[in-house]
């Protein structure tokens, strides 16, 4: 009875612990440096997507606060051999998944709820569509866990069929009822939006593959390379789905306020030095 | 004479010790982002709102303190043993439930003031139901903690008796006389305010339910798997109680804001694009 959950790893080569660790870094990086840069983003949307902003530099924040969590105890889970190029052996420590279902746990809502914040429908028909969306959400990230940390395969494709049910809803009304509130945003950003959603099945596609390599088994996937392999897919689909989603999220945002009202269209135009060609008379603002 | 408080628990399977450790650590993401959420949302809400939204964030900062010292104390208690799947047994460092009772004591008293803030009643109101409520919140909470560190199940008994007497002084306050203040609140958030106080109730019934299980005892309650049941209860109890309240809190006074000044009931309105489809032709407010 050397694993806990049947997906630890007895060892790591050297160079696996540190592909496994640099990816880590990289994650917490991209999402606090995210968080931050939409934070200060803010008053370049106007105030009716600024909780869009906030709720997406909330979801990067929580991520950066687990991955910082699933650094430290990677390298506590892993520590290093007799010398440099010594594996790395299990300690008595076990590698903690479960962190990764509590981040998604807050975070795969949220990323719902930043969806629709950007879209600003009208309040009932947002009501409505985060009360199918969120639960549903909550729902399948709770169904995947008991199959994570299960002994056995079957009990791990069980769970993973169980979970797999809200995630096929959350298509549906993603892909049905969502569609019919998408054709009153703006063209300008409406193939943005679609994009979000077909990255959001992509990217959410990255996870369950994941998930089932300790089933699909063998030296590979049931092996450090698999620990590998799944690591760096969840690492880079998190980055995707929520540093790289928040970024388009403002970049919606930004578009729909310059539309709405001019103020927030100041990006490229800068009528000032246009106009006098190069040289600028307007006194400075003391 | 193995424990000290008489929940102390001499040994967790490594699934019990995940479990409290994840959960605790939920509980840790869930306080520090709705903290932050608040503060960062307090301009989107009326001047006079702002104060609960800062308690509430207040409230949700001092238990994020307080689960961050309860983790550290939790893994310091239950080392790990010799393997991932080996048992956790307790050291030599007491499980701390003292924490919880300092971050009651603070944060229960708060939870009315931010509720009560919310409300944004007359100044005299408020401060006649603030002399009733605060006071009595406290007393609950120190009336219980001797109880919680007694030695025997018979001063636990008492202990829990007393506290009830304030306890049942607050839903005598909360349930009669702010019934009168209830009715000149807007239709709008009466409903959100009457589940606030039900959820109060409802949610508070969880700790002393959790506090009976020494009590109870037998394999079950009085063992490892009555402490795992009792730490989940705690810590779901928490969230809800502080954090998804604080949020319930921070909706009710965007609601009101948005009542009382149309320049806060701006999210969903999208004049540029409505007007385009004309199923909306309400002017931009400049």
């Amino acid at each position: 009875m050397s694993t806990v959950s049947g997906t630890d790893i007895s060892a790591l080569t050297s160079g696996q612990f540190a592909t496994v660790y640099n990816l880590f870094s990289l994650v917490i990086a991209s999402m606090l440096f995210t968080a931050l840069y939409l934070l200060l983003s803010r008053s370049r949307v106007a105030p009716r997507y600024r909780n869009a902003l906030v709720v997406s530099a909330t979801v990067c924040g929580i991520a950066a606060y687990h991955y910082f969590r699933i650094f430290e105890n990677f390298k506590e889970s892993y520590p290093p051999g007799a010398t440099v190029a010594a594996d790395h052996l299990l300690s008595n420590i076990e590698f903690n998944e479960a962190y990764r279902y509590v981040d998604w746990l807050l975070t795969v809502p949220l990323l719902l709820v930043e969806t629709i914040a950007v879209m600003a429908l009208g309040r009932a028909a947002s009501k409505t569509l985060l009360w199918k969306l969120v639960p549903a959400s909550a729902l399948m990230i709770l169904l995947g866990y008991p199959g994570e940390i299960a002994q056995g395969m079957g009990a791990r494709a069980l769970w993973g069929g169980l979970s797999t049910i809200p995630f096929l809803y959350l298509l549906y009304v993603l892909f049905v009822e969502l569609s019919k509130s998408l054709d009153r945003q703006p063209v300008q950003v409406q193939t943005s939006i679609k994009r979000l959603r077909i990255s959001l099945l992509a990217l959410w596609g990255v996870y369950p593959i994941a998930y089932l390599f300790p089933i699909i088994g063998g030296d590979f996937f049931g092996g450090a390379s698999g620990f590998v392999l799944r690591q760096t897919g969840y690492s880079l689909a998190d980055i995707f789905a929520k540093a790289a989603y928040g970024l388009v999220i403002y970049k919606i945002a930004r578009v729909k306020s310059g539309l709405e009202d001019p103020e927030y269209d100041d990006d490229h135009a800068s009528p000032t030095v246009a106009s006098n060609t190069g040289d600028r008379n307007v006194p400075s603002p003391v």
